[in-house]
């Protein structure tokens, strides 16, 4: 069949390429580096969206809309984080086209129309954020403030993949302001749980919290939280981040309170981020060659019914069950589709909701109808059974959530696998090498022991685990002390 | 009291420009023409978006994302599109910043980093969406495609105002392509109407179904449906249009199919957006000079509950029963927020409600806890009444769809009020003059005389009205003949 993909043990790079455009999730624009978000894999991001929306609301916050634009002169204010980005970001300079007068037909930028400062697409809004929370804050009474923002952001990135990698993405950014370092330091805290919760309950992704090393930190933050997953390749995938900033941006944007005592004080900052990427390690983590596989709790659809039949008549003989059970399914919240489109084969509708992972699928043809019965598959084992179309709602109810489970768990025994502790650098790089996955090791808490591992393996430092014991030991490059171990890991 | 807004007789655009930013809705950015929608007025946006979004979906569109940027080579290619927004648009060239030499720790523009090609940061989607369909569209099995985005787009404006005209807004726009060229007219009257539905059942804004002249038409379209609101000072306010966009951007970008006969046959396509510009006719259409009045559909809070007591224990007697209120209230779906901040006395709570618009207030004292009442004031009429504790819920439910209604109904008087029906250019001119509104005359179908008109008055044609009578007469200026009357007003 056309539709076919390369396996992943062939090659999972390309595996992953072919998925996301065979399933419809997304493709390259013609646009450098930037992609189109299709609607079903759009519909699979609203659903993050609306997850993470309640969540976020729940804790306290609010959403809110601030510029996409950012002017040269406050991008640069906070000098780490504009050092951190100025290499990658679109700039505007110019704000009007007009007809070139050399290509009859063909527009250019009208030399007339310079801005006098240049404006930055956002890579990130700290700098606009907090900017305008200075006119926001005199007092302690004005805070916590609380604030969330969806939207799009550009990073001019020179390599990219579809979720993974894009010059434009879509994600959320909290930006919170506290009275005290601990306070803030708790809600940078508390966010990166929410996402560990949401990765975990929701894309049935397990997740190792923790803390980012120096150099792997957020330009601009004093400590980076993060949730670290591991995809199928071996390979680890930061899905979220959340950040102590400290008063840095409060200094530089001279942001201050008056205390509860009367002093004035510079506030303490965080902001915190998940994107599209998040639809990276959902599909690596779950899908397999035969394409997708869809936690319930993300699909669309999580039930799709095919009909079996010759004739139109068949069809309509089909139909008043077919329609008792898209009933009893919707008065139990359970999303179902009804495929019965005449231009396809069943057996071509399968593979289709196969490859666009659809949890559960259910057939019905003349032989059920008169067995009271229907076939149903799942689409993560792979597995049928026929059963009764009496009882079937309740069924499907208590299938759907073995399936978040069994993903869950099944990934789960998987990472678990693929943590490796290593004490010398030769299991190190052999481990990586044949194994892949997390490697926990001693690391003398260097950058330039860090920097040193990266360049001779590729590895990078996912994180300090939030959950790591005190462990005396030796550096697994220089030999020097070390007081715990690391995860260590190749990255997306 | 400080925060007493400027009457809308003294000067109804400062009471505008002061009402957005005392009632915490949006203000002014460091970016020019960019605003920051504050938390309050991003969560009547939300209100809003959830509603919109239900209803494409429910008339079978989905959501997909497509770049932030234009290519400038896909952007003039529809050459009417391209002419209409080029002279606006905000154009990126490079794609990275450096160390400014000449300015230590300030940033420049990388002269090495220029792009091939400049980006448009889109005004309008139709071209890149287009230029993607040509991948999407093969056969008349494809169609129709209906798709929609919710995104932000920047146009130049020169001058600008909050909400209203912005250099960039949030929006949605529906894309849709069609296999014949009635199916395409269908869509594009079938969302003026669903515009037209949440205007009227949501905003409480009665509005004006109709065309626009070939002059006030979208650039790159064949036709253009719109509906138009009036607001409080006799200006009307374009609040949605809906675009056949004929074969325009299939030619453009070369999109054919093949039809059910086997001919290869040009697409027909519509689009169609509302913006955070409705924001604005929100709250021009309902408001006061103590502030916002939101309609009950759309209010982030529905009621707000203030507390009368003097001291810490008088606060605890109030809890159970205000804790009973809530219960009951929010079973039945209405949102209620508990304002039991002790930083501010009941009188400024008072005016910051009303100033915010929430559309009922109850008070609640020992007094009324011993008598089992509750004062409950209406935010519309600023009227008062002492209810008993019980049923009040059903109270405030019918209340509240009462409130809805009348401000409709309201509104709807204040329009029909302000139609008027002239037959010469002295009345036209005296009409606009004295009374404002829309005013229905005879016109001679000439953009010349279109023209002339905006010249001596500054009325433009806001549409001919969809249920306009076959009436000829003589043009209002010209004397020439007219088959009907069509609409004209001042506008935002």
């Amino acid at each position: 069949m056309s539709k076919n993909l390369t396996s992943r043990e062939e090659d999972y790079s390309k595996w992953y390429n072919e998925l996301v455009v065979k399933a419809d999730l997304a493709e390259n624009s013609a646009v450098r580096g930037c992609m189109v978000i299709k609607p079903y894999g759009y519909a699979i991001w609203e659903k993050m969206q609306a997850e993470l929306d309640r969540m976020f609301k729940e804790t306290g916050h609010q959403n809110a809309y601030f510029p996409l634009f950012v002017p040269k002169s406050l991008f640069e204010a906070e000098e780490k984080n504009a050092e951190g980005f100025a290499k990658e970001c679109a700039v505007v300079t110019h704000y009007r086209l007009q007809n070139d007068p050399d290509n009859p037909g063909k527009l250019r930028v009208d030399p007339e129309a310079k801005l006098e400062e240049e404006l930055v697409v956002r890579p990130t809004s700290e700098a606009i954020i907090w900017n305008t929370y200075k006119g926001w804050i005199q007092s302690y009474r004005d805070l916590p403030l609380l604030i969330n923002q969806w939207a799009n952001v550009v990073r001019w990135e020179m390599r990219t993949r579809l979720f993974l990698r894009t010059a434009e993405f879509l994600w959320q950014e909290g930006h919170t302001a506290h009275a005290t370092k601990d306070e803030a330091l708790k809600e940078a805290q508390l966010m990166n749980n929410v996402y560990a919760t949401f990765a975990q309950n929701f894309m049935a992704i397990p997740v190792i919290k923790g803390t980012k090393t120096e150099s792997e930190r957020f330009a601009g933050a004093d400590e980076t939280y993060c949730i670290e997953a591991l995809m199928q390749d071996g390979k680890a995938l930061q899905a979220g981040t959340s950040h102590f900033l400290g008063q840095n941006f409060a200094k530089a944007f001279d942001v201050k309170f008056t205390s509860n005592e009367g002093k004035q004080e510079h506030v303490w900052a965080t902001s915190w981020g998940v994107s599209t990427r998040l639809m990276g390690a959902l599909i690596m983590t779950h899908s397999d060659d035969k394409g997708l596989v869809l936690p319930p709790n993300l699909a669309p659809n999580q039930v799709v019914i095919v009909p079996i039949y010759k004739s139109q008549e068949q069809l309509e003989e089909l139909q008043p069950t077919v329609d008792e059970i898209i009933k009893e399914l919707r008065s139990i919240g359970i999303t179902v589709k009804f495929d019965d489109r005449d231009t396809m084969r069943p057996g071509a509708k399968f593979a289709q909701h196969e490859l666009q992972g659809v949890p559960l699928r259910i057939a019905i043809g003349a032989r059920d109808l008169a067995n009271g019965t229907v076939e149903l598959a799942r689409r993560d084992t792979l597995s049928k059974e026929t059963i009764p179309v009496n009882g079937l709602s309740q069924r499907i109810k208590s299938l759907l959530e073995q399936i978040q489970s069994d993903l869950f768990n099944k990934a789960e025994v998987y990472r678990n696998e693929h943590v490796t502790a290593v004490d010398d650098f030769e299991s190190f790089k052999k481990t990586l090498e044949e194994k892949g996955g997390f490697i926990s090791a001693h690391w003398d808490g260097t950058a330039e022991t860090e920097d040193k591992i990266k360049e001779l393996t590729k590895a990078t430092i996912r994180c300090i685990p939030e959950d790591q014991k005190q462990e005396s030991g030796v550096c697994v490059l220089s030999g020097n002390p070390s007081q715990g171990r690391v995860l260590f890991a190749k990255a997306y």
